[in-house]
């Protein structure tokens, strides 16, 4: 079951001065950084509240890292902006394979791994009204971030 | 002070369609309709979760009333997909005002009328980094909604 907005990934040119814009506007900071060499991207994510499932959410601002990742392709067609939405779901598994079952496509075969060590799958934005959406089961609380 | 995504606004052709896809792909449910002639839009409020800051986040699902309207121009450009996203503040007139003073373009003069009685307003979305922005004070619990 998915309770919870947990992040909303936003696709950027320079990730640096992106977040400096969120951090002087707003004045959000900066929870975690990291680079996903699977996905292509270097991010950081700024938590914004906590939510009611124990969990939170996040802006996601992702930079990509090599020309050829989703979100650099992505960038090229698009320019900046909402790059994806994600659901917080205890059993990304289950979910995914319910939403599946449902005939919406799912991106992965698996889960794969995603920020600060949670798991996540995408659905695809052809069968989602047109937004990427993907689904993330949060690290236990006591791993790494 | 900017406490919580209060909301995504996902932009649709068939606001019915799209309610029922999320209703019925991750058990959603509609928390308040209404047609919001300003905007030139009927909408869905879909409640994800509570937060933190004792408001709650939503998925905002918008079907433009109007040719001329703001989300029917965007949606013939862009197609279905995340029209905006928004920040909930207790007081959205002192943050415009402080976001202003940053250089951020405040597209209304004075806060309007948003979803179930909020206030609102939208920065520029070339000065937030191709992200249409809005901040929202919702309207005290007892309003109607």
């Amino acid at each position: 079951m998915l309770t919870r907005i947990d992040h909303i990934g936003i696709a950027c040119r320079n990730l640096d001065e992106t977040v400096k814009f969120y951090e002087e506007t707003y004045g959000f900071t900066v929870f975690h950084s990291e680079v996903n060499e699977e996905q292509g991207v270097r991010e950081a994510m700024l938590k914004i509240n906590e939510t009611s499932d124990g969990g939170a959410s996040y802006l996601q601002l992702l930079e990509p890292i090599r020309e050829d990742s989703t979100v650099a392709k992505w960038l090229e067609k698009n320019g900046e902006g909402v790059h994806h939405i994600a659901f917080g779901t205890a059993d990304v598994d289950g979910d995914a394979d319910a939403i599946r079952g449902k005939g919406v496509r799912v991106l992965y075969d698996e889960p794969r791994r995603g920020s600060m060590g949670s798991r996540i799958t995408f659905l695809h934005p052809k069968d989602c009204h047109g937004v990427l959406t993907e689904l993330v089961t949060s690290a236990p609380a006591d791993a790494e971030h």
